[in-house]
């Protein structure tokens, strides 16, 4: 089954602030979409992500400090559910490393390709919360197309 | 075979402008690398993409005037060679939309990550100097990560 894969290197931070970005809803408001509750800290917990009229929620399936997120798509678009989307953290020299995978996609339909643009956007997003302390969350996004 | 797959949709452009993006060297010196030399409009041609030290060779296999180009990569780093990059065009309302697909590579490395991100900045690259007259090729780029 395909997946979204993404990297960022992003300075003048640590994994533990990277860590609370992807783990507190402060941190997922700052980059992701402002629009954001529930439990991103605790494994079990629920995370309802807001877009306009639509979104995702979240399963927070395991949490290892400050290295490692695993969510699992529990409602939103029917090409979501049941995919699940990674975070892995670790040093390199003066740059946190952020790898993601957003995995089980069924098909690589067009819907596939537009979330694959869009996450890069997002991480760029986080990139830039963490080194300047302002990210572009929903609804400031870039927008990439017709679909947003 | 894992594929890294974008999309992004240009306004105010047409079919034979994104087109022209793709098959000239002016068109690709524009969004992404001011070093291209080569015969990227036609079959069977190959085009010198150069990043300061490195770069890509790419044969062009397929031409489809004005919504298909389909590139094998014959020479540049170990993990590129053999792999193919399409590009579908399509008219959406007032946006061209643009399919691409970096297709075939072995392994799900941390090099692809890379690629899959850099390629997002490069397609918004792209839509800017469609959408603006100037887009943001190397050495411009948007730097996402210790790699560049």
């Amino acid at each position: 089954m395909p997946d979204i894969l993404h990297k960022v290197g992003i300075k003048s931070s640590s994994l533990d602030e990277v860590y609370k970005a992807l783990t507190t809803c402060e941190g997922l408001a700052g980059w992701w979409t402002n629009d954001t509750k529930g439990e991103p800290g605790k494994v079990g917990g629920i995370v309802q992500f807001r877009f306009g009229a639509g979104g995702f929620d979240m399963e927070v399936v395991r949490l290892q400090p400050t290295n490692y997120v695993l969510w699992k798509v529990i409602d939103g678009p029917e090409e979501w559910i049941g995919t699940r989307i990674s975070w892995e953290l670790k040093e390199d020299g003066e740059y946190i490393i952020v790898l993601m995978k957003h995995m089980d996609w069924k098909e690589p339909v067009e819907f596939m390709h537009h979330c694959s643009t869009k996450w890069a956007i997002f991480l760029m997003s986080m990139k830039s919360l963490l080194e300047t302390g302002k990210g572009a969350p929903n609804p400031y996004d870039v927008k990439i197309d017709n679909w947003n």
